[in-house]
């Protein structure tokens, strides 16, 4: 949508001719209609309502996650959109051409990339979020605050704490009202988040978890023989927590698809559970999580200490460095690393990906601190932020 | 050297304001003659010959590493350099611009870098290294292969397997000769690696270990009660092996700096041993590795399984992603982790500072396969080459 990607059709990683490679047979545009679990059957809808029931021996559920629209009032004007679908972002495009202004409802990921997509595009934008902060399931107040500054440089106003009241305008949407503030808008966008695909599961009578989506186990098994589930209709487990979480992200979506595959088709394969690492890159810095927040760690009755620190990607004297900044977060008791958050100018995915890691092998605060990490000018600075920051939780803890 | 960095003053980090302000007595131009451990008193001497013991509780020796020459004939001749100092450096810099052609001896990180400076300067430069490729120290024949077939892209000759045999001309250097070859050069730099300065220690009755350089406890202990040692100057542990070995790099340094003043300063704290992650940006690519080669297992009696991919830096839809080959090593009887190599257009560091905590932290390669990576179009692919890699090598065990 902000133009770095010359067209639609390169999305599409596999094309038709992969899956005739792949001796696949691939069926689109066919809608199953039910799963008879115990005839092992799905019932098939063509689009001219030819309907077919095709056995299998196993089956994945890949039903992913729609849009959720919140129930504001107005949503169903002209110029009200959701992303998800390749054919929602070419509506997005065409209408965005037109667009002067525009509102985001929503400063989760998908909120904040349309935000820069809409600014780089020259259209005056407002995100506008309910929750206290940006980005508030992965990151902490303090670091939220810290993305919300660099886009407001931007231009873009972030408006957090305050939900749209209503969708102004006739059949077309001119606006929202925030706090009985009017804000002009050619275009809105809801990105309030996904909810699970689950009325095909539930409908055979596959049991749902706490969190709507579908419960699995570590094979990624439903609660039905020989049918697995993967992707943004599962229900995952925290690894820190063991408790039931969801993960909609295409990284989890294709290794839990991967477990699902091997198991499906005979083989052995776990998955591990989520931490829901997650990054992206936005008004040219980029930003990063895994493990836990402050605030969900305090949920599920966690407490936490942390570590931050401000650094540069190389050396003082190297000179193109950028600022970053760490956040390690930490159980106080036996100083184990439950989280991570990094805003900076480059570098974050993989340091993201470090502190993934170390949690995900129960490291601790010291030991990461102590990592024996790699140098050079042109790249990374004699003392890694992420074992710093982690040095500096380790003062915060108990021991 | 390459002309990135302004001024060689930038390099000086901490200027002597800083130990001012940080109340440290800062004493330059001042060699220590003698160690009395006994006595626990140094002898100094100034550059006017005027001698003073000073009495210690704690001492600490960081007296670092020289630059190993190699005993080529001729190399006494002007035009004939090391780099280990600033001074080295300005030298090198004022002969580079009267230099047409350069060779340099050793395709180490320091040879190639080099290497990339003079090639930046227009200076025609030929690589030669006596061992049978590039980066031998810390790559694989393959990866090293790759390496070296980048570094000739860029119009850089490299010689491997072959040693200079004498160093041609009168009092001023005009070539090299190689297995009968006569290499024109106005500068031959030997970048031949380094020799731990152990001569105060080893007068002093300080052990020294295999490596010839100081030994040291976990805590940078040396053998006698008070005296620590940290840096170029001792020999390290290996934390695969457990063996001996030489990690004189500036991330070890100043981490065994810390230990060893924490300790000195009635304090405790441990040293956990090295990986020598290391990296390096040359000719616009980036290599990096930790852990141990299939060679260096070898000699420690270590068999070993590979995974490597060919992979992108990001998805193939966004433009700018970068080719990144990544090699992991594991032993073939539980799938741990130990090594890893990587060559890559960017974003190398990292992913090596992520192979070192799995090494570290004893994971597996099917751990490592199954890590909670990161994944947004700009900054990474769903799935992190490093963990398909890891994957690979995991099909070669014995599992």
């Amino acid at each position: 949508m902000a133009g770095d990607i010359p067209s639609f059709e390169n999305l599409i990683v596999f094309p038709p001719s992969y899956y005739k490679m792949m001796k696949l047979n691939l069926e689109t545009k066919i809608k199953v209609k039910l799963i008879d679990p115990k005839e092992k059957t799905v019932l098939t809808e063509e689009e001219d309502g030819k309907q077919e029931t095709i056995k299998y021996d196993s089956l994945i559920l890949a039903t992913g996650a729609g849009s959720l629209v919140p129930p504001i009032k107005g949503r169903d004007k002209d110029g009200v959109f959701c992303l998800r679908t390749i054919e929602d972002g070419k509506d997005i495009q065409g209408a965005m051409k037109e667009t002067k202004k525009a509102v985001v409802v929503g400063a989760g990921f998908i909120g904040l990339e349309m935000a820069h997509a809409f600014a780089e595009k020259n259209i005056e934008t407002t995100v506008v979020e309910l929750l206290p902060c940006t980005l508030s399931a992965v990151l902490d107040k303090d670091m939220a605050g810290l993305v919300q500054g660099e886009i407001e440089k931007r231009g873009v106003r972030i408006i957090v704490g305050r939900g749209v009241d209503e969708i102004l305008g006739d059949s077309r949407a001119t606006g929202v009202l925030v706090a009985g503030e009017e804000i002009p808008a050619d275009l809105i966008l809801l990105a309030c988040g996904v909810r699970s695909r689950n009325e095909l599961a539930a409908k055979a009578g596959i049991g749902i978890g706490v969190t709507k989506a579908i419960k699995v186990n570590p094979r990624m098994g439903t609660s039905m023989p020989d049918i697995y589930a993967a992707g943004d209709c599962v229900e995952s487990k925290d690894m820190i927590t063991g408790r039931p979480t969801l993960s909609q992200l295409g990284t989890t979506a294709v290794r839990q698809g991967k477990v699902a595959g091997i198991n499906a088709a005979g083989g052995y394969a776990t998955f591990p559970g989520v931490l829901s690492s997650a990054v992206t890159r936005i008004f040219g810095f980029e930003v990063g999580a895994t493990g836990l927040t402050e605030f969900r760690a305090g949920r599920t009755g966690l407490k936490t200490v942390s570590g931050k620190i401000t650094a540069k990607t190389k050396p003082e004297y190297f000179p193109g460095g950028k600022d970053i900044k760490v956040k390690i977060l930490a159980e106080p008791e036996f100083g184990r690393v439950i989280g991570g958050q990094i805003v900076g100018g480059e570098d974050v995915a993989q340091r993201i990906n470090m502190i993934s890691l170390a949690i995900q092998k129960g490291v601790t605060v010291w030991e990461l601190a102590k990592a024996d990490t790699c140098y050079a000018p042109p790249v990374a600075d004699t003392w890694e932020p992420v074992a710093l920051a982690s040095e500096l939780a380790g003062l915060k803890t108990r021991r």
